[in-house]
């Protein structure tokens, strides 16, 4: 059995368990799930359903993409249903037999009106739209990466740090000027030593632009790593997972008031750092740096972390919002990534991969506050 | 009056015109929404209300941004809410003195489970979720480029044209010899001419990857233009607005059945053009390319073509499918992309950027087929 059979068979046990007869997958520009991926290979713009009797249905919208990578029971080209997800569901149901009144699950991401125009087309289902349906089901199962996953993470780190590495040197030493120079290092050099990519457009902020949490445009000719303090934010991706890893690059002396923000920034990325280990609420953690940062009377203006895995933002959340009810367990890989920012004085942020596994937090990557 | 101030006087006079009095943008990941950048100039990642009393309140999550880019009557950061829609849906409310029973729009595409919640925490309004909402309303007033966004597009197009005339020496010569090497040849000369940058993932797939509609990887190490058919897919941003051009590089000879396909995919191209009129059907256009595809026997396995603008995919939609409403006005500016796959023989596709004046069909771009 291969690795994506044994993926939808938990689903199967999932759809029993929930009494669910048919369920739908989505992924397409503007409503993506890379649990699709994850379910069948397929490197996306595609539909799957998966049926109670442990039969899968891939609708792709590139049907020679889909023989070269995926892998289901059955594969039906989308424009044979006119590219209309309904469509595709009404035959999906008739070809394996679903009975009427049955539960048939569509994605809880399905927006209202469009909701209405699947209980219109399938009223002799039971047609489910939750929060808690398959599609979380498929994340949470995401969450916790398998062997095969944490190896390929592993990989993905090497290649990440050997990165850092290079990139401090040819900071150091003034070969990288601008960041485009640095972003464009990470595409080539990230490539040669063997990763996908990148995992996400790397943000680059010299000193005049760190101020913003994700800088806009993400990189410009403009000078990096030059006096103060310089973000650069960037993953690499090996067998489809990303990494997402920050550094902080500081150069020349800091008033006291940007030494602060840096000491604290690590203070908070040790203190969560501490704090990680199995049954660890990710809220809890999340508060503690917030009110780490409260007492100095600063604020983070983002989540302290979040997972990683075939997006760069993808399931347990580590922030403090009330509804954030993720426990950290084994196999989870996120990131820990404080920061602070200042509209004058630039900002700076750390973050780490870490996995957490039955020995405790192990931490995959090598970001660190690098002064020049 | 600035242009952020008369595109929101526009939906103010549609809010009037539909009784809505109180409307929400959403622009965060998983429901990306430029609207927001058009109606305020924030880069992305932050909520909008607009109130019939025309005044306008930004909810940013990064408000350093917010202070350096961002137009609106109020600013108020997303952490003073929780980081919830929902709280600052309320709040909105209560500062512009929303009166009990009016009509409160929050966007069409909020899912199911979610337009529950809105419904719940909102109870003395009438809350609507459409598909003909606000966000739509928004949708088509971009679609019809005003002239400073015509002259920004004239820019862009001169640096993607210069870049395809580079592009075609490099390749000729064997300067650029693997899909790396022709994508980061973009990015770096790209912003070296003084673009902002690419618009989306460059998409570079030698003979053997050409099959594919969207390539995955986008590139890889692998050869690009040796003989057979290679597809190159890229834009080049301007002032936050994206070209999006894709040629076919043709090297050696090919089979007369690849000739074939490149020969339907021009005549498809050039029937397209010839039907672009003010007030044409784009659904005409896209099912006469079919129809024409469908005549030799072949099948298009996407749409012919899309708006262009801050987003690499806006309206309107050239496409056949059955819903398809949009007519062809002056002051859009859409691709044409017909384009063919074969498994074996590998793929071609041609598209340009056309701005459709009341002078007719004009052909911003120069992406053709390119026999090296």
């Amino acid at each position: 059995m291969n690795a994506f059979e044994t993926r939808r068979n938990r689903l199967y046990d999932w759809m029993a368990m929930e009494g669910v007869t048919l369920a739908m997958f989505e992924d397409f520009e503007g409503r993506r799930d890379p649990s699709l991926r994850w379910l069948t290979g397929q490197p996306g713009d595609a539909l799957l359903f998966l049926s109670l009797n442990k039969q899968s249905l891939l609708v792709p919208w590139d049907s020679n993409m889909a023989a070269l990578y995926a892998q289901a029971d059955m594969v039906i080209p989308y424009a044979e249903f006119d590219r209309q997800p309904i469509k595709a569901l009404q035959v999906a149901a008739e070809i394996f037999k679903i009975p009427f009144g049955s539960k048939v699950e569509i994605p809880g991401v399905t927006p209202y009106p469009v909701f209405l125009q699947y209980v219109e087309a399938l009223n002799d289902f039971d047609v489910l739209c939750r929060n808690s349906g398959i599609q979380e089901a498929a994340q949470q199962l995401r969450a916790i990466k398998d062997e095969e996953e944490i190896r390929i993470y592993r990989k993905a780190a090497d290649i990440t740090n050997n990165l850092i590495t290079l990139l401090e040197n040819d900071l150091r030493s003034g070969k990288l000027k601008t960041e485009t120079d640095v972003a464009l290092f990470i595409e080539t050099e990230g490539r040669r030593q063997g990763s996908d990519g990148t995992g996400f457009e790397t943000l680059a902020a010299g000193p005049v632009r760190s101020f913003g949490i994700h800088a806009y445009p993400p990189y410009t000719g403009g000078p990096f790593a030059t006096p103060g303090m310089s973000i650069l934010d960037f993953g690499l991706k090996y067998s489809g997972y990303t990494t997402d890893v920050t550094l902080t690059f500081v150069r020349g002396a800091l008033s006291s008031h940007q030494e602060k923000m840096l000491a604290l920034t690590e203070k908070a990325y040790k203190l969560a750092l501490s704090m990680i280990e199995d049954g660890v609420s990710a809220r809890k953690v999340a508060l503690s740096v917030d009110a780490l940062f409260e007492k100095a009377k600063k604020a983070m203006p983002h989540g302290l972390g979040h997972g990683i895995g075939l997006e760069a933002h993808e399931a347990p959340a580590l922030r403090s919002r009330h509804d954030n009810t993720w426990q950290l367990k084994p196999g989870m890989i996120f990131t820990l990534e404080p920061g602070l920012y200042d509209p004058l004085m630039g900002g700076c942020r750390l973050e780490n991969d870490i996995l957490l596994s039955d020995a405790g937090a192990e931490v995959l990557t090598k970001a660190r506050i690098i002064r020049l």
